[in-house]
């Protein structure tokens, strides 16, 4: 089950050219492309004709050109050739999938057609704001429902236990940490405080800080798949009163979870550098800490999923930090119950 | 759902000897054998004592020998030998199914034993003229079924698509190739007629064509799954009154497609070199340029049905040069249906 | 379908540490690990917070850590621990599984807790009398049901046709062994005796035997999963009157089957050295040449259980060296019987 009614990221957009890109999502097989102007396009992954995935074919002057035998499609879905005859029957079409290029990504819609509302996508202008807020972006696809990612990221004292030599550091800064929790229309934002806390080893290797940090983690969820993350560090004694407009350690993260199946997910992240934006290293340093703790939640919740998938959840136990992925969960089957009746009604 | 009363290519005479092969066919698993005298013998690869596969054991003076507790089987299927006891149970004997060896090939009946009447076999005399028609042949195995491979085979519009760099050259010729088709008890005969056009890399390498070339491809489909080709090609204005006795290129083509299970099959194929018989290069590099085109519909088909074991082919939409595969396919699902109700009385 | 009750080698003893051990047992996931003080414990492995397997955790001065969150199972499965809370709640818990320490193995009882009775776990001493009967051990994890190995281990004429080149030779000396059959309340015991044989090539290789010898394979299984043998030989005509107190060449082997799925199974065995026990190059080549014996085993039974899968073992013929193998199966069909009703109720 999936709310489908809604947008989520298919790719980024420099993943996507004239070389047709095949992509599962919402268990469905797309195929992604540019035409010649560049435009891109999200196509049913498989020609209406002998069923040949179209992303084995390729893009040419009138559209995506099946490499079976022939057949050539716009980015409408519409059949603009058929080799050997003139006529192109109504029928001989392919489902397209809204597609909206933004602030990096490709959004896709899944969902009907003409709900499909571009202004209700996700605004990350930090993406195009490269001389205060350099990024590097990638993909990791995870044996793993997205959902399980969202909970993931939605309690961070796994921090802790998950990530301790990277981005952690002790568990207990992350148990204690104060939560300042706000609930808005389609998701939930939240604070993290941890003033007078040991800073993690990635933040000594980024700042070179020496003695006890304040820090503040800032979230938001945005359903069904986003996460907009701002970390923020500094000294001991800098947050008395709140976030002030710039710290010594500062970056952005954004978290975009697509499912691929329901077992199954495209974990799009990017990392932005907002403390030395003028320094390419330190944009790459913080990209690679990043990475590699990214990885260490991989191989959680694929073997999360494994068991959940065998077990089930119905006996699991909830716990006072899990507040915020609560939340999350009830917001997100909240949109799904609404979701519903619209996919019933198709 | 397979047409089980026909003969189909269970194997290569000569990929048969007394190490015994096992071979999955029409969704049994087969176990062929050849006993001391030279006869092959396709039997149910299971022991009829502990359900072992017979493949793994041994072809001695009695039979084939089991490889775990030594019951032996002759080639009818009876059990021969039990060790440890003088009795043999009537009930000791495993499924044997009837086989024929023809023109290099093993052919195997998988339906009604009793109606198993060799001279319904598909004849092919060209494999025994090695003087006129040197030969080399093999086997692919792909994971499709085998009507996705018939398919691909009735609708030559492909080789301009799939097999641009060898034996399909310019999309446009076979799109525009005259079919003359003729229906048969149980397939049909088609002509294709290009005259005047461009050779493809392929006859180029065989034969130095410098020009332009008539060209003709002489297609006979036998259900269920044997395609008899001709391909004659000569300078052009050759052909304006039909096929001459000879032609400075041709070739012939077996295709026999045995379903290994409902999503896989064998693709039992040879080659045979009628335009320079006595050059064994010629035969060789006739062999190896088929060999890599068959291996590119091997990549098509292979996604073809991954996608339509998922999607399904209710939406697919036919178009005009799909005519002889619509054709095969109304053979097919006619023999089909006069084939049920006999496997129902069994 | 298991027979829950009872006692199962869950590993060897020596497999388990303070590292974490996954283990799949009757169909359960389970973890194993041994506490600060050495203590061994078996318990589901899934944390009851979000289900992440307990297995990738550690062990800690509490119990085992989950290495998501940081909740702690003690021995029992009670939570010791949930960081963040101070309240732990009576429904957090794991379900454990009994476990016992005894002769080298781990007994794991997978069926009602409040009937594992201690006193039942077979005895196997010789693992203790390291001087007499000095001894190695492994597993070989196999993709086939339990009973298809056990199976194995009841009819002997195998050894010719699977083991001819180690601990088989002439496989008439097996289907002509006397069978010496005595039924238990929950197994079976049997000599077999093959006097005046030839011996086959291992024990030529352990003891240098130049002529005919008398041999003697002493096995008693216990349900539902252990086998124990006794394997003697000395020169022929040594054991007219019975099996004197020592022979020439003398070994035992325990064999444990233990299922993982109804699919797969862990064998546990082990070779103990009475013939030269203060030669432990002897020790060390009599576990070899049975690891490679065994190795061939496992083989047949993987392809047999594809085979009864796929195709039932209704239509199979019993014959007359699988009395023993029957009388087996009837008990386990008993115990299996009398153990449903129990979990029924459960």
């Amino acid at each position: 089950m999936f709310i489908r009614n809604a947008w989520y990221v298919a790719a980024w957009a420099d993943e996507v050219s004239d070389t047709p890109l095949a992509r599962r999502i919402l268990n469905e097989p797309v195929v992604l492309f540019r035409d010649r102007a560049g435009k891109a396009a999200a196509l049913l992954d498989m020609c209406c004709h002998r069923g040949a995935p179209l992303s084995i074919g390729k893009v040419t002057d009138l559209g995506i050109e099946c490499g079976y035998h022939g057949l050539t499609f716009d980015g409408s879905g519409a059949c603009v050739r058929i080799p050997g005859q003139d006529r192109i029957p109504e029928r001989a079409r392919v489902r397209r999938f809204p597609l909206m290029e933004q602030d990096g990504f490709l959004w896709i819609w899944m969902g009907e057609t003409d709900r499909a509302d571009p202004s209700a996508i996700v605004r990350y202008p930090w993406h195009n704001d490269t001389a205060h807020w350099p990024h590097k972006h990638t993909m990791y696809h995870i044996q793993a429902a997205a959902m399980l990612m969202v909970d993931n990221l939605m309690d961070l004292t796994h921090l802790g236990y998950v990530h301790g030599s990277t981005i952690g550091g002790n568990p207990m800064t992350h148990v204690e940490a104060r939560m300042d929790t706000v609930r808005t229309p389609n998701g939930l934002k939240f604070d993290r405080w941890m003033l007078n806390s040991l800073p993690p080893p990635t933040y000594v290797r980024a700042c070179g800080f020496e003695g006890r940090i304040d820090r503040l983690q800032r979230f938001e969820f945005i359903a069904p798949g986003s996460i907009l993350q701002l970390s923020a560090a500094d000294e001991a004694g800098t947050y008395a009163d709140g976030l002030p407009e710039t710290s010594k350690l500062q970056f952005r993260l954004y978290h975009g979870l697509t499912p691929e199946t329901e077992t199954s997910c495209f974990y799009f992240w990017s990392t932005a550098n907002g403390f030395r934006p003028n320094d390419p290293a330190a944009t790459e340093q913080l990209f690679n800490e990043i990475a590699g703790a990214f990885k260490e939640d991989l191989t959680v919740v694929e073997v999360q999923q494994a068991r959940i998938a065998e077990c089930g959840q119905d006996a699991l136990v909830d716990i006072v930090t899990d507040a915020a992925r609560l939340h999350m969960r009830r917001t997100v089957d909240r949109l799904l119950a609404d979701d519903r009746p619209a996919l019933a009604a198709e």
